[in-house]
């Protein structure tokens, strides 16, 4: 495992920093003027497009509110570009025209740091499926026949995909209990998280183009931290027979840094043994899972925030490129900006499950936070946050925290 | 119903002429140059670009390789276009400007018409949905519990949306029969058609914005016919429990001209008989439906065009604004060039069913074509042809072809 690289950027030496010199995550930000792409270092930004201005970095469409140019431009300028700011950023090398690129983190506002073309939602946790299949369905057949098989996905919606901070109002939708004659309309009462890890694709492929596990890999560009907020009344009425629509559709949070391919090479893993041979076009051909410790802290209105799940990455059953790989193996066309939710990420115990469908098990066992609310899911006030990090030898490669405040639900009725 | 309004395009007032003026739908071509904007008139398209540029027009985004612009303007700029457009095509206006903005339909390319925002496909078809329940699961319980309260829908593929006439290779997949031990990689053996109309969103809608059913109908700027390519072999083993993915993601066909609600305006309808009553946020509130006369044929390689299909629009259980209201009921953001499968179509016999799985009743009964051959799903080098009008006194609203051939699947293995 490498070592911290030290910059001259003081704070990013701090081995809890987020963001040292071997992270350097690409986001989108301003500060009262136009959005523009930038990486954090420590607890800075820095100004892609100033330096791209200044001659100190190619051409790489960084004066623009999203990174989608620069991903497309695959895995060379990723790393020319990387390897340049590596260079910039290290000690000694400071002078005034970086410095001047560098703006406070706490003095600019972080934008969605992609346009996301698709987004797809994967149901890689084995954990998780076996859960929710217990739940939903039979726990004595609770994981699907296909499971095993294939990495099991449905479109989302890529227009309420936003930001970390981005408050949104509870969603209303068609709701009916076992018990009732009738649906009703109004308010979800079982709204959720759903702790993931989103994976950014920068190459495009054709329409009719199949690709290998490898190639597919090398199509992504890096991770966010995902979480798919789920209507669990609303998913549990209209899921079948043809997945879920409106239960997701309202938004999916994501952190503001992509962190590249790169920066995690070091934690790269093993997905876990095959309990049944896949077939060639999915099949493991390498490390291609990440170890992410992941962890959800939840907070009452005006209470102090108390960690609900703590779980890794790298207990998933599939990779992100076996996701793709399977993605685009029925000839369909993938675009730069995708966006690719890993599914739930729960681990083997209750402190690890990763939404609290499984925590508090369908609602029949409710937490306590530390102030003393209890919580069976989300109620309108709570805020709720994602965080993510590898753990390196005196150093972290962090994500930035993906959090989300649930305002009421508006225009009831 | 409205009369023929006479063209001095000539063919234009031909009875069986798709494209009279009382149509004028929108679209974009080519003619060995940049795509832009146009309208169908008899057998020429009007060069909107140029009627733009000549001031005929008022600015309005014809200079574009796609309708978007033009769509996200809203109900009053496209009566506006549509009242210039049918007093320029008159018969008696005809000018040397206009001739000259005329090419003839043969010669030019038709792209597709509008970026795809994202596509959402529907069930709406109440002999489809009760067809395909009766087959993949349960013929005493065919409908789905939800089916009569909610327009249930999936998030489609936006990346594979093509125009009429793209040829496409037969998608690859997992497929696993019922006595098959473990599933393979292959060519989809049951490659199958769907019958559908879509509906074209033109203003978008903000995240957490509910809308009403006349809201909805407002948002939707028209039209085309669509054919959601499905592979039933990869969709019977992935589809639960998350629903359709890489079996339907390889291909969607749409036919190249818009056809705008203004046109189809004397063509309205109701839905059918409610069984249920509908909730308010999706209830009826006007005839939404429309009187559209749907085929489908198909022709082996070489072979006579035969008809396996014919159906109408007017047989579905909901409107697409009634779908469009439900898709946002949530807070799911809306978004200009968003296209809305309406679901498979089928009537309520035999020679009316929109799909082959239906038609042959899941490959069970071969049909015959005129030139001998039987078909139970689609083979190499077989062209399906959707085409569809709304008949009026003396005059048609057509839509023009919505055609796919199937090349070989390619890559095997």
């Amino acid at each position: 495992m490498t070592e911290l690289l030290r910059s001259w950027v003081e704070t990013a030496n701090d081995p809890d920093s987020p963001f040292p010199l071997n992270n350097l995550p690409f986001g989108v930000f301003s500060a009262g003027d136009a959005p523009r792409c930038g990486v954090a270092i420590g607890d800075r930004v820095l100004d892609l497009a100033a330096l791209q201005a200044a001659g100190l970095l190619p051409e790489s469409g960084f004066d623009a509110p999203a990174l989608n140019s620069f991903m497309a431009k695959g895995k060379e300028a990723w790393a020319d570009i990387r390897a340049r700011l590596t260079d910039l950023l290290r000690e000694g090398n400071a002078s005034d025209t970086l410095r001047a690129a560098l703006q406070e983190m706490g003095g600019v506002t972080l934008h969605l740091p992609f346009t996301v073309a698709e987004y797809t939602d994967f149901y890689a946790g084995r954990q998780h499926a076996f859960n929710v299949g217990s739940l939903f369905r039979d726990p004595e057949n609770a994981l699907p026949p296909n499971w095993l098989h294939i990495p099991i996905g449905y479109n989302g919606r890529a227009s309420t995909v936003v930001v970390s901070g981005t408050e949104f109002h509870r969603p209303m939708g068609q709701l009916k209990g076992p018990q009732d004659a009738m649906p009703g309309f109004g308010p979800s009462k079982r709204l959720d998280i759903e702790l993931e890890m989103g994976a950014v694709v920068g190459l495009p492929t054709e329409m009719g183009q199949r690709i290998s596990v490898d190639e597919a890999d090398d199509m992504i560009f890096g991770y966010v931290l995902l979480n798919d907020w789920s209507a669990r009344d609303i998913q549990a009425w209209e899921y079948q027979p043809l997945g879920p629509f409106q239960a997701k559709a309202f938004a999916t949070t994501i952190s503001p840094w992509v962190v590249t391919k790169a920066a995690l090479a070091p934690f790269r893993c093993a997905t876990p043994p095959r309990e049944k041979e896949l077939l060639p076009h999915i099949r493991d051909t390498g490390p291609m899972l990440y170890d992410i410790d992941l962890s959800v802290t939840m907070a009452a209105p005006g209470g102090t925030p108390t960690e609900i799940c703590r779980t890794n990455y790298n207990t998933l059953y599939y990779s992100a490129a076996q996701q793709l790989a399977h993605h685009a193996s029925s000839g369909c066309a993938m675009r730069t900006g995708d966006l690719l939710g890993s599914g739930t990420i729960s681990g083997p115990e209750k402190g690890m499950f990763g939404s609290l469908l499984e925590m508090t098990w369908g609602g029949r066992d409710p937490i306590t936070l530390e102030g003393g609310e209890t919580r069976t899911f989300i109620e309108d006030g709570d805020t709720l946050t994602l965080q993510g990090h590898a753990q390196g030898e005196g150093y972290r490669i962090g994500f930035g925290p993906c959090v989300g405040t649930i305002l009421p639900a508006r225009d009831q009725g």
